[in-house]
């Protein structure tokens, strides 16, 4: 089998250490030649520095993380999360980032609609895409797994995300996560779907047992998830992009992110 | 809209307070006509006295918890998998169980092959179906949420245990857990699908947050669930027989047993 593409660290995995600037610097020490920077980790650093410390870092960008979270309880509020979403796009753009990474959100508070709530998903995605599409910025929906359906994610599958890609067409693109999709009976068909619209690979590792809904995320190899059979799905679909580590995890943000930084190098030449 | 179906105690639901013989007469004395024991508390009791009790208290029995698990690393685990499935449906002819709820089992320990896994789901159902047949006892599949792929059911959604029974056809049906479905995009066009092959229909409530992928589930009303939605797609798809709750949670398994069943008759009531 090939080897995996280039390694990008997602900032998120080691959120609680670094800051952008040293994870940016942290990267560049270790050879690790893409970053997927967390929004509040851009603006803490400011936009205009952050494009600039990646840039001469000689790093690339594989997506910036996140837009979407389009439901919310009244008008005011979708028209907030919209307005967010526009200069989410500003931003990828300005980071010339390959996507920017699109979450679908949660229930609004108290509500028990999910169909409405993932109406307010698909149309808060229509009103920014023409900003998109205008930027050059690939929107890259990323489901999440079911667990997180109530207060993350109304995106809950990929067939459910190409659904929405048919629906729109240009400039709607997948983030394929290992995580998210792994269980998904319908996999290798979805992932097929795809096709060229795979934006992005994600990839961390599901525990046995897994502790917590959110941040128990293992290191790719120390989990159940055939992380190499999906990224052969990927690649026979087309993708040939950077495998990106995003692992949301309170046990590895506790480590030394230097160790982690070195595990991770491993883990995407030997596991990925 | 109409009124849910009757309802039955899963006696998981008072797992740590009752044996089988006192949620028998719990439910006898709070006027809950049916049950659906699990088989460990069963062999406590043994079979014939706990047919025995069950119908001199009148009860229904809504299901028999639970057959399936096949998946096993060998051969001879397959074949113990089996051999319990046919012990199991024996109790539930003994029984006069609506059902026997068969459930995926997870993947083997240090397995990564989930399409594997599957198969042997597959395989196991096959080869105990003819008994089932034979029994009059009606296998109902009953996919569990995604979160528990990988230690308890690699049956994870309701097109794919459909396939099943679109396989199999006649003998097996879907045991429909609002719990384990309700996140599903497809789940309208899949109950629809499913028709009179639902033979149960489980309830509790997803809260948020939920802290356990097992064991943090909430008393119906109590969390995001549109639960009479579901119903009602159920009983547009032909299905009217009872509602049972089961509901695995830590929390309520410290509570007063006679509190959880007036709690349970006032959500059957107010929130199924």
């Amino acid at each position: 089998m090939s080897a995996p593409g280039p390694l990008s660290l997602n900032t998120a995995t080691v959120r609680d250490q670094w800051s952008l600037a040293q994870a940016i610097e942290g990267c560049a020490r270790h050879g690790i030649p893409g970053i997927s920077p967390w929004r509040d980790k851009v603006a803490e650093l400011g936009l205009a520095q952050s494009a600039r410390h990646i840039r001469d870092a000689g790093l690339f960008v594989s997506g910036l993380c996140r837009g979407g979270m389009f439901p919310a309880a009244d008008a005011a509020g979708r028209r907030a999360a919209i307005d967010d979403n526009l200069r989410a796009i500003d931003e990828a753009h300005a980071l010339q980032a390959n996507c920017l990474v699109v979450l679908g959100g949660g229930l609004p508070p108290g509500s028990k609609d999910l169909p409405g709530a993932r109406n307010m998903f698909h149309d808060g995605l229509a009103a920014v895409l023409p900003a998109a599409r205008a930027a050059g910025v690939t929107i890259a929906l990323e489901p999440l797994h079911p667990m997180t359906c109530a207060d993350r994610s109304v995106l809950s599958t990929l067939g459910q995300a190409l659904d929405l890609c048919d629906e729109f067409g240009d400039g709607v693109g997948i983030a394929l996560d290992v995580y998210h999709v792994w269980w998904d009976p319908q996999l290798e068909a979805q992932v097929a779907r795809a096709g060229k619209r795979i934006s992005a690979f994600h990839v961390c590792d599901w525990l046995v047992p897994t502790t917590d809904l959110v941040f128990d995320r293992g290191m790719p190899g120390d989990g159940v998830i055939d992380i190499p059979g999906i990224r052969a799905m990927a690649e026979a679909a087309g993708y040939n992009g950077p495998c990106e580590l995003e692992l949301l995890s309170h046990r590895w943000w506790k480590e030394d992110p230097e160790q982690v930084l070195t595990r991770a190098k491993t883990a995407h030449a030997t596991a990925c």
